[in-house]
C-alpha cells in the first residue's frame, strides 16, 4: 500500500489537540487525511486535507464519514460504536479496534476485563446506578472511604470522585458507576504500548505522573520515571500483557499505580494517544503520534527512546479567568533552555481547560525538573481584561 | 505583542517545502498565517489559515497580500523586491529586511558586498551579459577553467557552471552573470545563524556537506561536520560577522569552503531556512524553523545545539522517472533506528526534483552515516508504472 503523496485516506474521528498533533505527522509523510469533529473550531481544522462537522456519536454520521476514507482511527474513545462494528463487519480496517474499544469505553467492563485476565487492578463493585450504590452502603456491602467512577463519558477528572462520607455522593449523577477501593500509592506511572496490525510492539519508557489536586489533571509528566529499574520494568511487562491481551493495535496508554509495597496495579487505559505521551515528540526518537501512524498503518514501528530527558507541563485555564486566552508570560519561558509550548488552539479558556502543554528536555533529568517548575511558576493561561 | 491564539497574522511568500516545514511550528505556536504562492499544488497550502494564489514577481500582488498581515516574511529570494521595500517604508515588518535581500538577491551585488566588507571569498569578474564575458575570455582578461554563475534565478544547480573550455559556454543564458575563480577545497560547510531584531544572535553547529556530482545538489549534510575544532570556529566566526555586516533577520545560511591549507571562505549566503538545517527538526534542541520564526517575532531564540548527532538526505527524483510519484522501499528504511522521512507533497516526481528528505539520528555519528548511506542506496524516488 503506497500512503505517502498518494490517494490514500486516512479518517480520524476527532479534531482535538491529539488530533492536531497527529496532524503535524500525516503532514510530514504527506498522508491524506479525513477528520470528523461537532466544532467549527476543532484545532485540527486547518492542517487537515478533509474538515466534516458533525457529531461523533451518531451512528449515520460516523459510518457516513467511515465510508469516505480506507483506514480509521479516533483520538477520543467516545464514538458511536456501533457505527465501528458495522464498518469494521464491512471490512475498514478500523484501528484500534472497535471489539477493544468495546471492553474499554465502559470502565465497568474494563475491569472485567482485568479481573478475567487476571491483571492486577484495584477490587471494585458495579453499580448500575447511583440508587443502588447507596444501598449497598447503607447495607454495608461497600466500605468508606472508595473511588466513585462513571464507567461511561468520563475525562479528566469529570466522572471521578473520592468519597469519604455519603453527603459526598450528593450531586454526583445517577448513572452507571463502579466502587473502587482507595489504594495508598508512591507513584503514578503510565507506559505507552504500541503495537501493529502484525504484531510489531514497543513500549515508551516509564514515565512518573504528578496530578493537580483539585483538577485531577496531569501536571508534570516525567520521563524516564525516577524510580527503581525493577519496578519500572515490572510496569512494563504488565503493560506489555494488557496490549496483547486487549490484541491492541496502535497506541496503548497504560496508567497505572506503584503501591507503598512497589506492586504495580492497572488503574485504566486509553486506547490513543495520550497526555502522559506529549513529551515525547521533543525527547524520543519516534514520537507517540508518529508510532500511532506506523501502526495503525502497518509500517515498522519507530525507535520509543529517549534523546534526552522529557518533562511536561499542562498549560490548563487559570481559574477566575474566562474567554479570549492570553499565554501570559511565554517569552519568559521561550528564552529558558529546552523549553517549547505547545499551544492546542482553542480559543476560548476557561478554569482548568486544557489549553495547551510545555515539554522541556535536557540531557539531565534534574534541570530539566528545576526548569519545568519555574516554566509552571511562570506561564498563566489567562483571558484578554 | 500577543501572537499565540490571537488575531496577528503572519504572511508567508511561498508555499514550498520551506514553507510547508515553518507551518508545523506556527501550528505548534497556534499562530495565524497567510501564505502567497503562485500554484495550486503547493504545499503548504493546507496548513495555514488562508492559502493565497498569486505571483510573487509581481508588485501589486506581493504589495496587496503584504496589507494582509502583521509581519511579513519569505520562503524563497525570488520575490517582487519593491513590493517589499514600499511595503518596510509604509511601516510593515519584512523580515529579512527587503534592503538585505537586495544585497544577496544578486550574484554580483552579493560578492561586491563580500569584497567591501572584507569576508573572506573567491576572487570574481562581473559581467553584463555572456557575450561580454566571451570578450574578456579571448582578451584573456580572465583564465580558464572558472565557475561561471548567472546572477539571478540561479537555483539548486540551475545558474552555476564550471567552464574548462570555451565552448562549454554553449546554450549557457545570455544574462549578467560572474566568473569566479574555482578554489581547491576539502570541505564544504554551512553554518545556520539565527538573528532577532533586537539584536540577539546564535548559531547552529558547522555542518559539512556532500553535493551530487551531476545536479550539484546536496546529497548529505552532516551535524556536526567531522572537521578540526579550530577550523570549525573560524567558519562560526565568519558567519557571526556575514550575518552581522547584512544586520540580518531571521535565518542566514552561510556556505563556505574550507581550502586545502584550512583557510575558510565564503560561497553565498541563503536569508531563510536552508536545506543544510534540516536536520535540526531531528537533531537540535530547536529546529531552524522554529527559530526562525522567533527571531522575526522578535521572541527569545531557542537553544541551537544538538541533542544527537543529524545525517539527512535528500530525496530527490530519480532519473528516467516522471509523473506520479512512488517512494520505493520507504517501509523499509522505516525499520531502521532513528530514520525520519519528510516527504514534501509534491505528486509528480522528474529527475533531480527535490522530493523530500531524511533525517537519521544518532548518539553516535558513525552510526548516523552508516545508516544514511544505506538510506541512500535504499530508498528511491520513482513514479507509477
Amino acid at each position: 500500500m503506497n500512503y505517502f503523496s498518494s490517494n490514500f485516506k486516512l479518517g480520524i474521528l476527532g479534531g482535538g489537540q491529539l488530533g492536531k498533533m497527529m496532524l503535524s505527522d500525516t503532514r510530514k509523510f504527506d498522508i491524506q487525511t479525513y477528520v470528523l469533529d461537532p466544532s467549527d473550531e476543532a484545532p485540527c481544522k486547518i492542517a487537515c486535507d478533509k474538515f466534516i462537522k458533525g457529531d461523533l456519536m451518531d451512528f449515520e454520521t460516523v459510518y457516513n464519514f467511515g465510508k469516505l476514507v480506507d483506514v480509521l482511527t479516533f483520538e477520543i474513545e467516545l464514538v458511536n460504536l456501533e457505527a465501528l462494528l458495522r464498518l469494521e463487519d464491512e471490512g475498514l480496517k478500523v484501528y484500534p479496534s472497535p471489539k477493544t474499544l468495546k471492553l474499554i469505553q465502559n470502565k465497568g467492563i474494563q475491569k472485567d476485563f482485568y479481573a478475567s485476565n487476571e491483571i492486577p487492578t484495584a477490587n471494585y463493585q458495579r453499580f448500575t446506578d447511583l440508587k443502588s450504590l447507596v444501598v449497598a452502603i447503607i447495607e454495608s456491602k461497600i466500605k468508606l472511604p472508595f473511588v466513585w467512577k462513571c464507567t461511561e463519558f468520563g475525562y479528566d477528572g469529570n466522572g471521578v470522585k473520592v468519597i469519604r462520607e455519603v453527603s459526598d455522593l450528593d450531586n454526583l449523577a445517577n448513572v452507571e458507576c463502579i466502587a473502587e477501593d482507595m489504594i495508598p500509592f508512591k507513584n503514578e506511572l503510565a507506559v505507552i504500548v504500541c503495537r501493529s496490525p502484525s504484531g510489531e510492539i514497543k513500549t515508551y519508557p516509564v514515565v512518573e505522573m504528578e496530578f493537580h489536586p483539585e483538577a485531577n489533571q496531569v501536571e508534570y509528566v516525567i520521563c524516564p520515571a525516577r524510580i527503581d529499574a525493577k519496578v519500572a520494568e515490572k510496569a512494563r511487562i504488565i503493560a506489555l500483557n494488557v496490549s496483547k491481551k486487549f490484541n491492541h493495535v496502535g497506541l496503548l496508554a497504560v496508567e497505572m499505580f506503584q503501591t507503598d509495597d512497589d506492586e504495580i496495579i492497572v488503574n485504566e487505559v486509553a486506547p490513543r494517544p495520550h497526555n502522559s505521551g506529549h513529551y515525547s515528540i521533543e525527547a524520543s526518537y519516534t514520537s507517540q503520534f508518529e508510532n500511532h501512524l506506523r501502526a495503525i498503518l502497518d509500517l515498522p514501528l519507530g525507535n520509543t527512546e529517549s534523546k534526552v530527558a522529557g518533562i511536561m507541563v499542562n498549560l490548563v485555564g487559570a481559574e477566575g479567568f474566562s474567554g479570549n486566552v492570553v499565554y501570559e508570560n511565554i517569552e519568559k519561558i521561550l528564552a529558558w533552555n529546552g523549553v517549547t509550548p505547545h499551544i492546542y488552539g482553542k480559543k476560548q479558556t476557561r478554569p482548568f481547560r486544557k489549553m495547551g502543554h510545555v515539554t522541556i528536555v535536557n540531557s539531565n533529568i534534574v534541570e530539566a525538573r528545576r526548569i519545568a517548575e519555574n516554566v509552571k511558576n511562570t506561564i498563566r493561561v489567562i483571558s484578554q481584561q
